[in-house]
């Protein structure tokens, strides 16, 4: 089934916006068995929303649109439709008394532009629209040659056209076309990359059934790996799937760290909670980030205690009491400083497991033994004390970011 | 002059990647007079990519187009140019003897593969790649009704295509359609949602000069104002702009923070390298994310110290030493207790000035005299103490980010 998205929005046209909208409902799309064939960005201007519609009816049988349906002047999506299908406005009772309820439960007056807003075009479907006041547009036409081209008309807000096509819009294209059982199961790795990960995995990967594909989703510091199966019985396709998981799971367990939509923080938040236990941080190169994303997980208040950013020496000594002499000795970036921030910062924050940090972040700061990127991880346990280094590139951004995953990732295995 | 922007790519029609080149090219374009009639997103497909260039043809003067000139089987782009042109392939020793340099340059030897990329259609003028190997191409074709088409084809990958066009593209384009003088200038504003930004500057909206225009550029946490200036002569308009933005800064000098690309975190660090002055931070609510903005600034070691998360309230005891009657009394999301947190990071750093949060970030944990979105920021310095609370909103995400920016931008007032 072939697919076409119509944006439309002058702000996507002068870049003040990027179109994620597309990319997002491409993926919901493909994920759900339909192919996406072309994506058209188009201005809030009549003539051109029509040349969009009438070149993605010629070549699609879904013309996704979404975008300019709001209340405002510069809002004529739903003018140019009835253009488009010959059809008018009417007043829909329906669409008005959900909206009215909206605004009574949120204690706000019934405007005239809300009026306006519960008129639509008497050809199409009204999709509801739970998070916001305009509703969907579903229409359909017979083609020339034979079955019909559906149109649906969204919000360009993109949590309103989020939750319109979860809910409504892709289960009635599923029931329209009757795509078979999908089955997607997203496989989270971190601590190697792409090119090495396919060479590990190749064999598996050339011996996985027809009807599963692979696809690889790098991400600066992790790899995901979505496996998609395709079949007629729904629970046949689930073993199917979870079976070559299964596999993979044998063949590079040390890299899996979890499933789907799973962050690390989330995932090592969770062991910290079931166990009872605490986690401090002690940065030095991530000055921060490593805490920032533990706190960004609601709860983790329950099982974190707080970090020391030891960014300057000085605070390293003072605070987390290292000796100076160690400082001079190895330097800031080495095995002995990094081990000595997590052991004080476990006797500081009377915490149970400590992260600890160290290195060049970069871009500049490096020299021949200690190139920028550069690293040094520590995790102190209640039992034990795990340190190594990597050495990552040149990009502070990347640095930072990849630091921060390999650390949680060794804290997730030693809490595992 | 109308450009049409044709991206070729299946990970763009898969939703495995974000389109963000289309919104570069697009705001690169506008700043440079030109207007982006229509984005096109195609498949690495001969036939879909001859239709998109017909189309394109059809209503543009400008057609740029970006992917699938790379050397493996799935870039197809420079073959189907050249059956559109109706050309065929040669072999152009500049673009072999560029590559040779760069590879010579690197220590690797050049394959047959970099050979094929020296091949380009006999019609068009190649356009140099300084950041890869395969070059750009230029085509013109005269229009039936008059003057040319001008098509350019870039790599997809965005470094590369972004110096290309920065560096030849651009200006080419400028030259051939002898486009006026642009200027812009984008002033940076924190402290003030748009709706009410817009109200207070509305008389000098509504004043502008013809050849001036304003664009809002709402971001969480801050609004950026784009100042246009078209016009003949460049020192004119020059002087016609910074004149505007002066009246602008009478305005609402409270709100504006900087200008085009700074972010606060450079600006505050700036100012504090300036002032041979250090800063550190005590984090609640923000959980390390001030820290982590400012230490993302490459050489902020020169004046941060670092920071205490002080997560738990244990920590705000033991380690910054808050009085527990104090937090027991009043709460930690309190006047007393962040205004306790700042002068104590200030003895325990031994640092010059201090930033401390403690809020409730959400979503949750609210209650009706203190709701989600609560925030109290206090800010010491050598000779004072600042202390302020915002009521932001039930994003997590959001609160944490708008408490970060409204901090740093109370202590760049206070360092003023």
């Amino acid at each position: 089934m072939m697919v076409e998205i119509i944006n439309i929005g002058d702000e996507l046209l002068i870049g003040q916006v990027v179109n994620t909208n597309a990319s997002w409902m491409a993926e919901q799309l493909n994920m759900s068995g339909f192919r996406v064939l072309q994506v058209s960005v188009v201005s809030d201007s009549r003539q051109h929303i029509l040349d969009a519609l009438a070149e993605a009816e010629s070549r699609a049988e879904i013309v996704l649109i979404s975008g300019g349906i709001g209340p405002t002047k510069d809002d004529i999506t739903k003018h140019t439709l009835c253009e488009f299908f010959n059809t008018r406005l009417v007043f829909n009772q329906e669409a008005y008394d959900d909206v009215a309820s909206m605004f009574a439960r949120r204690g706000y007056a019934v405007t005239e532009l809300n009026r306006l807003q519960a008129e639509l075009p008497e050809l199409c479907t009204g999709i509801p629209n739970p998070m916001g006041t305009a509703r969907g547009m579903w229409f359909e036409r017979d083609r020339s040659a034979g079955g019909k081209t559906i149109f649906v008309a969204m919000p360009g807000v993109p949590f309103e056209m989020k939750a319109m096509m979860t809910g409504e819009v892709i289960p009635r294209l599923r029931k329209c076309f009757q795509t078979p059982s999908l089955y997607h199961k997203t496989i989270l790795t971190q601590g190697i990359g792409e090119s090495f990960l396919a060479a590990q995995i190749e064999h598996w990967e050339n011996e996985l059934p027809a009807n599963i594909k692979l696809a690889y989703l790098p991400q600066p510091g992790m790899v995901r790996l979505r496996l998609t199966g395709v079949g007629d019985d729904a629970q046949v396709l689930h073993d199917e799937v979870d079976a070559q998981v299964g596999k993979l799971e044998q063949l590079i367990p040390d890299y899996i760290f979890g499933y789907n939509d799973e962050t690390l923080e989330e995932i090592v938040g969770r062991m910290l909670k079931e166990r009872g236990a605490t986690l401090a941080t002690a940065e030095s190169c991530t000055g921060g980030y490593i805490a920032h994303l533990i706190t960004s997980v609601p709860g983790s208040s329950d099982y974190f205690k707080g970090s020391v950013v030891a960014y300057s020496n000085s605070i390293k000594e003072t605070i987390l009491g290292i000796d100076p002499g160690t400082i001079f000795e190895y330097g800031a970036v080495s095995k002995q400083v990094v081990s000595a921030m997590a052991l004080a910062q476990q006797q500081l924050f009377k915490a149970d497991y400590v992260i600890a940090t160290s290195g060049i972040a970069g871009p500049g700061g490096g020299s021949p033994e200690k190139p920028s990127g550069l690293t040094w991880i520590a995790i102190a346990t209640p039992e034990t004390l795990s340190v190594s280094h990597f050495t990552f590139g040149d990009s502070r951004e990347r640095n930072i970011r990849r630091t921060a995953l390999q650390a949680l990732n060794m804290l997730r295995k030693l809490l595992g």
